[in-house]
């Protein structure tokens, strides 16, 4: 393709508003322009990429065994009724009427249009599993889109959604994608970092995000620092990660009797922490916090009855219901574990009136001595408390020498804390660190959420009426292309992986004319009967342009065909790899020999790689 | 690829709502499901063709010059108020509004986003011709979506726009265009009929539309019979027809002077007849219209002064303004050639008020004498009576002995009659005869439409600034789709050409164990490493279930493999086309190389053809 004739307007200016790189690269090297905030228009050198990531994707989701099928952009409103997701999912999913006022979304996801595909030809389990994809068009309605594609409001996604007669099933197909995941990003030349994530409001359990680090990450993850010798590959999300107990449970026989004090005009710890003149350690920080539709079984915690008149009906959601949470007073509770462990739609901290109501003291007093309105969640750390302050249920009131067991005991013990940099490895015990990083993809078992809220059906081997449980796998195709832009340029433009660069060489004449042009025209020709993708250089520009260009746009190799080389008995042209400083001197005819045999190996080498 | 592996959901029943073959097929066939009124879902096969289809659009259109880029589906509704489309376009757009309240459209057609794009970056005559497309999902608002993909709401359309210097430049790739879709109907197996077209609302000169027959087709089409030995082939949408005249212009020397007579409660034009013994053929039959936002350039009709007064400002449509439209007594006037022929948006038959208002007279005593309060517009067949009737603006009276040019005079005299079957074709005099079609593709020139209301401008080679002249060129994919199973069917099933076939062979084992499996693998494996695309009917059913699916359907070439036939010294298998009765044996060792000559030979002359 000669550049003349294609569109590739580059530009020296960075837009405004681009503060990544790929944000600013991908709009100076000309491979994509905006429409409005978050609404992005790929030019031909972008397209030419994005579709070779949507390919390599592909190959691997069908290797994986998944089918390819391809619902509407936009989907019937009803569906999303049925599943619930039309109330629960908030803003960013775009909800309109048509001119018939029948109600319909722009998907988001795509778990409603896959489930009723599926429940409408799903009879036997012989059928299962079955395996589908789509790679469409997505929108979020985003509030503030940012960061070009990265954080767009339309965007291409590969979703993808099992359905399985049993866990073991369901476990080898999240297995195998996972692996084709590794195998996807590996292709795009992607560091990537598989981490534990929470799976959130989409409901199940087993769930794996493929993040690329981002100094505008959405995400804080946490890494194990390798301790001595040890290799350690800990590696979670902050919503998730756990960490190795830093606290020994003690005995509470030799702790004085529990005492209420005077602390007037105290109310928060470190206040408290001056007052007594200790350490927020031994404080038992109590939180309450409201939760909307809690689907925990709490018939199976023992102590729940007290909680539950009037509230609780067999299989069905709690619509509200508050919770105190204990944790101990140098941490802090991590809402998301809450969410997860309540099975919650939502948490949030309770209102003044409503802790004032529960706790009947004002805020700052509250503690779980003697608080019997609500269940008492306490995080492991507070079991370990055998001599510790929390407030007394009355102003200006709290307690001191409290011990856990002995003064109080939760209705539930589980982890809440947010784990930090600094904590310790739950693997190793080695210090963990915080990166920030982005999402390319999410892989999670979503058990049985939407067969169940859609009435999705087969008979088994005995003739009985089951339900198939349910996997879900997304990939972000435009962030995956930016990303590998985060990590795979210079000062002067993107250095593409030759899997997807757009051309695989550019040819460049100083002038293209007489027999430099010969040259590239017959270069050309050759590379391009080898199956060679090249973008040929024939504008009337300086050198200078054309090789800042071609630095720009990050081709991976560059030929110069210029006059004092192609002079003498051996015409020669000059090579560059886009990844290297250096340049060598190839003669004419041995030059599309020996570059299509550089190309297809690379090509091969990464596929190999994986 | 097995079949038990891939989901092909095959229905013996019809969907009620489906009238047309198509839509059944792709149905029956497991292609398609339906997921609303309008929007579907392409499952495995059905997007194996649809790709297909879509990888012969790309590889024309790259041909033909064209780039492609992928400007996003939701596109800000600020551009669309720019080209006036916002206002102009009725129902069919889909306009919502985003959580911050800024309007967008889902696209129909994107002459806003791709004139945008090109108004950014354009600045010097050197970038032009530039020609643009996209391959994209598209959306249409239809109150009544039916006939399946026929006329659905989402769907999937090719889409180009071009911008050129000059007319010579549009109208070569205007050309090339034609010659590119010629080639990409024929690459897909399809008999389309290029017809001449009006361009409607897009505005712009010169349309070609690709239309396929349909008894349920939006469209009705004129062609000529062949007259005698002599071929004709000319063809055209009624839209935009004309006819070879069917009357002489006669001396009205001979007719006796204009006479006003009573014609008491007689109205219609039949009543007239029986009233006055004649023929509908006399009757000067005058219509008045509303024209809305009419951008004739009126300074150039003579005698346009009176008309005009406070309604024209130079470079600016008038809103509204009302027209009489004489046409002989047998005839239709064809209101799209009307509004073309006032570059109006719209026309529409005046009120009843209206008319009264204007002609001073009761409805049904319209006439063309004496009438000065609005222009008036005479078909050509108009010019040839010398001795008419037509309505003498008063209640109950009529004049006869009528002649044109005598009597009165039209302000514009033009082609507006509506050609029926039994007219004669302007090229041979042939009969012309109906038929009803479907558009696939429409090729326009838009003028200067877009650019002048977009504001896109370039500097040529003296510095001053010209706008862009533009081109558009539509093309639907799924009715594409659709369409080749309307022509390429029977009462089994489908019946694919092998260019868009999902596969192109099915191996049936009449039981997929011993002997026989070891065989169908064999070939499959010989077949695949051929770059052959098969599927394997590896399935524990009925021979009858499987031979029924395999022609519903529709792979190109089937083999059957059976132990009878494997028994013996020659292994043999039987092979048979889709498109033909009889089967053949061939030898198991000689097939996979039979067969893939025989599918390469086919997929070559289906792109050698064109």
């Amino acid at each position: 393709m000669k550049v003349s004739r294609t569109f590739i307007p580059t530009l020296r200016e960075v837009p405004a508003d681009a503060v990544i790189v790929s944000h600013r690269l991908m709009f100076r090297a000309g491979l994509l322009r905006k429409l409005a905030n978050g609404l992005f228009a790929y030019l031909p050198l972008g397209l030419r990429s994005l579709r070779k990531v949507e390919q390599i994707v592909r190959e691997e989701m069908d290797n994986a065994g998944f089918l390819e099928i391809r619902p509407s952009v936009v989907i019937p409103g009803e569906l999303w009724k049925e599943s619930g997701r039309w109330d629960s999912m908030g803003g960013a999913l775009l909800r309109f009427k048509n001119r018939l006022g029948a109600d319909f979304v722009i998907s988001p996801t795509a778990e409603e249009p896959f489930t009723a595909l599926v429940r409408d030809e799903l009879s036997s389990y012989r059928q299962l599993p079955l395996a589908l994809y789509q790679i469409n068009t997505k929108y979020r309605d985003e509030v503030r889109p940012r960061y070009g594609v990265m954080r767009g409001r339309e965007f291409v996604m590969k979703d993808g959604y099992s359905f399985h007669t049993d866990d073991e099933s369901l476990d080898n197909c999240y297995q195998d994608v996972g692996l084709a995941y590794r195998r996807i990003f590996k292709r795009c030349g992607l560091s990537v970092i598989p981490v534990k994530a929470d799976s959130g409001a989409m409901g199940g359990s087993g769930s794996e995000e493929f993040m690329v680090e981002s100094e505008v990450g959405d995400n804080t993850l946490l890494f194990c620092r390798e301790s001595g010798s040890q290799k350690c590959d800990y590696a979670a999300n902050v919503e998730k990660a756990e960490c190795k107990a830093d606290y020994t449970q003690c005995d509470s026989a030799s702790t004085p009797p529990i005492e209420k004090i005077d602390t007037p005009e105290v109310k928060t710890i470190e206040e408290l922490c001056a007052f007594l003149k200790t350490d927020a350690k031994v404080f038992i920080k109590t939180l309450i916090y409201r939760a909307v539709n809690v689907e925990l079984e709490f018939n199976e915690i023992p102590g729940s009855e007290a909680f539950l008149t009037g509230k609780s009906s067999p299989g069905k959601a709690i619509n509200e219901m508050y919770f105190a949470v204990c944790i101990r007073g140098d941490l802090d509770v991590n809402e998301i574990k809450l969410t997860a462990r309540l099975k919650a739609a939502e948490v949030s901290l309770a209102s003044e009136a409503d802790v004032e109501r529960l706790t009947r003291a004002p805020l700052g007093f509250a503690g779980p001595v003697g608080l019997n309105s609500i269940p008492v969640i306490a995080d492991l750390t507070v079991t370990a408390i055998n001599d510790g302050v929390t407030g007394a249920l009355a102003k200006d009131l709290h307690f001191k020498h409290v011990a856990y067991g002995r003064d109080f005991r939760a209705w539930m013990v589980t982890d809440l804390r947010t784990v930090k940099a600094g904590d310790r490895c739950p693997h190793c015990g080695g210090e963990l660190y915080e990166k920030k990083g982005n999402e390319l993809g999410h892989i999670f078992k979503l058990g049985f959420k939407y067969s169940k809220s859609m009435n999705v059906s087969y008979l088994d081997e005995n003739g009985k009426s089951q339900m198939p449980i349910m996997g879900c796998y997304g990939l972000g195709l435009d962030r995956t292309l930016a990303s590998v832009i985060e990590e795979h340029h210079d000062d002067a433009g993107i250095i593409w992986p030759i899997s997807i660069a757009p051309y695989h060489v550019i040819i460049v004449p100083i002038k293209y004319d007489g027999a430099v042009k010969a040259a590239a025209d017959k270069l050309t020709a050759e590379l391009e009967r080898e199956g060679i993708e090249v973008l040929l250089d024939d504008r009337d520009e300086r050198p200078g342009v054309k090789f800042n260009d071609a630095d720009l746009i990050g081709i991976p190799y560059r030929v110069v065909i210029g006059d004092k080389n192609l002079a003498g008995a051996s015409k020669k042209v000059e090579v560059k790899r886009r990844c290297e400083k250096e340049s060598r001197l190839v003669e004419l005819d041995k030059a599309a020999k020996e570059l299509s045999d550089n190309i297809l190996r690379d090509l091969a080498e990464m596929i190999c790689q994986t």
